[in-house]
């Protein structure tokens, strides 16, 4: 199995994917190709004592700006660390993929170079988010991929979203819910009254109904449904109010003496909820749809957050995710075919 | 100045409007009256010893339910209690309204029956929201009031939350943002594209750009701008997150006896945290665009969060906030006019 990691991809570049892909070569027995210019990443090895052993660099001559716009990865980019890892994919020398580069990019590049599966209608983005009740994370699906969205769309996102729940977090018949703002049918804007519609249509899914945003905190489905822009709203203010509470935590026990006392005597607890939030534990979020495993770490991911991703990456080949994927949209396609 | 309150909308009735309006009348020295069953209030106010000087009770038969069809107000409801005070409003007999009942209901009323200011599109709810930055709060405007909007809707809504905060929250230059998934001006759907450029444009309002929903818990303007859909979610989730904050809170002082020692030691900084995030003190969330002050109360509202909602409304009366916002409109249309 061979998993190229693009190595100018983030903030901490070189050095963190490049320690992710040593430890991963040495943890989980995979081959890692890196890519990017070879002649820093020798010199960032040297000097760092990194072990490349089981590691292939992979040359290539520019980087995609964060800020640059997402298409440009397919011609002025065409050669940057990106492009050439996914074009390493594209061309079987790799399995899968992992980048901390640009959202955009990676998704225009995993759509047009990867290439999307048979039948899938737009990729998306999915990330798992930690929850504080009776489910460790829920799947928020898509995450920011597509502003703009059809019902037809939200329909396979349910399908994609169920493939890599059942195959990835080995869940029996997650439960899929769209975001909406009230629980009844009729509740929401033309495209959640269509994506309604068709959810609860859709024998593919386990659609249990509307779920409100208060409840995606607590962890009120395995699935959440939405178009990007509503899922990018909600992702980021999850982001923001995970960091919110750390200040106002460290607000809390920063006040006097006794308060920094009081800290020593819950600093386990905290650190047991702060690693139950902490996004580097997850890995990555999955660009589904596409033909083979593309995983987008986070901007700012150190070895740890990279090496998960990679791991992540690692299982979906092994649970043939994608092939799930395609066989959900297929099995879907096949039901609208009979219904109409 | 006399103000209605719906003595049967949400969940504490009619015990807790009516405690509050007592109190009302003593501390703000406003005369008060409360609609709904007087048989059934009087019951109440001899039960619990609440003193009824300045309060005067105004039957209505009704109480439309929570999940009713919101214009059902209209005609079937015409004669529940919250109808029966906008009536009031609208006939000159009340200068203001407070309710806690279904908020699709309280806006239909308000629309229809007190009516919309001259110019008005749409009527829009906004949320005053707490924050943890330099500003103690952000309001939220479209909190909730209409899921499909057009960037016309969005350009009034900033100037509507324009006139409130400065009014109301004694702001200088409140500063605007349009709730997005990216800072530049071309990020999002059709919607915020376009409403940008509206906003840009618009010289009645300071415009600072986009903001993306993880600055919002920080504080990341005065005035955040978004449809009703998505205001729906930024507030929900908001609300989700106080309530998951608690429970973590709560976990973290449960796990043992030293945890539990450490939270004498840091209860007051979070019963500081604790209030500054307390719905029942910021008041409701008023309805603005209408011809007089409508105040949409919590459902759960106590004593203390109806009585913060009057006192709310009648600022809104003493500071004219729906004359500032009839004139800000007429100003937007007036350039909007001049450049055409």
């Amino acid at each position: 199995m061979r998993i190229v990691i693009d190595g100018f991809g983030g903030d901490n570049v070189p050095l963190e994917p490049m320690k992710a892909a040593a430890a991963a070569v040495a943890e989980y027995g995979v081959e890692m190709i890196i890519t990017g210019d070879c002649e820093k990443m020798k010199q960032c090895a040297e000097q760092n004592n990194i072990n490349l052993e089981g590691i292939t660099f992979y040359q290539a001559d520019s980087v995609i700006p964060m800020d640059e716009e997402p298409t440009k990865i397919l011609k002025v980019y065409s050669d940057c660390s990106m492009a050439v890892g996914l074009k390493l994919v594209a061309d079987g020398e790799a399995d899968a993929m992992v980048s901390a580069g640009s959202t955009g990019a990676l998704l225009a590049g995993a759509t047009f170079i990867v290439k999307r599966s048979k039948g899938i209608k737009r990729p998306v983005i999915a990330t798992l988010i930690p929850t504080g009740g009776k489910r460790k994370f829920y799947l928020l699906i898509d995450s920011g991929a597509n502003s703009d969205c059809r019902p037809e769309m939200l329909n396979q996102f349910a399908v994609m979203g169920t493939a890599y729940h059942k195959r990835i977090l080995k869940s029996e018949n997650p439960e899929v819910a769209l975001v909406n703002i009230g629980v009844e049918e009729h509740k929401g804007c033309e495209l959640q009254q269509q994506s309604y519609k068709l959810l609860k249509e859709n024998s593919c899914i386990n659609f249990i109904g509307n779920v409100e945003a208060r409840e995606l905190p607590n962890g009120g489905c395995d699935i959440a449904v939405c178009d990007g822009f509503t899922g990018n709203i909600v992702l980021k203010l999850t982001e923001g109010f995970a960091a919110f509470f750390t200040g106002v935590l460290k607000n809390i026990f920063y006040t006097n003496a006794a308060t920094k006392a009081a800290y020593l005597l819950v600093s386990k607890p905290i650190k047991v909820f702060r690693k139950s939030m902490d996004s580097k534990e997850q890995g990555g979020a999955p660009i589904l749809g596409v033909k083979k495993p593309v995983i987008k770490a986070h901007g700012n991911s150190d070895a740890k957050a990279f090496k998960n991703a990679i791991r992540q990456a690692k299982y979906c080949i092994e649970q043939d995710v994608c092939g799930e994927i395609e066989r959900g949209v297929a099995q879907l396609k096949a039901e609208e075919t009979a219904d109409a």
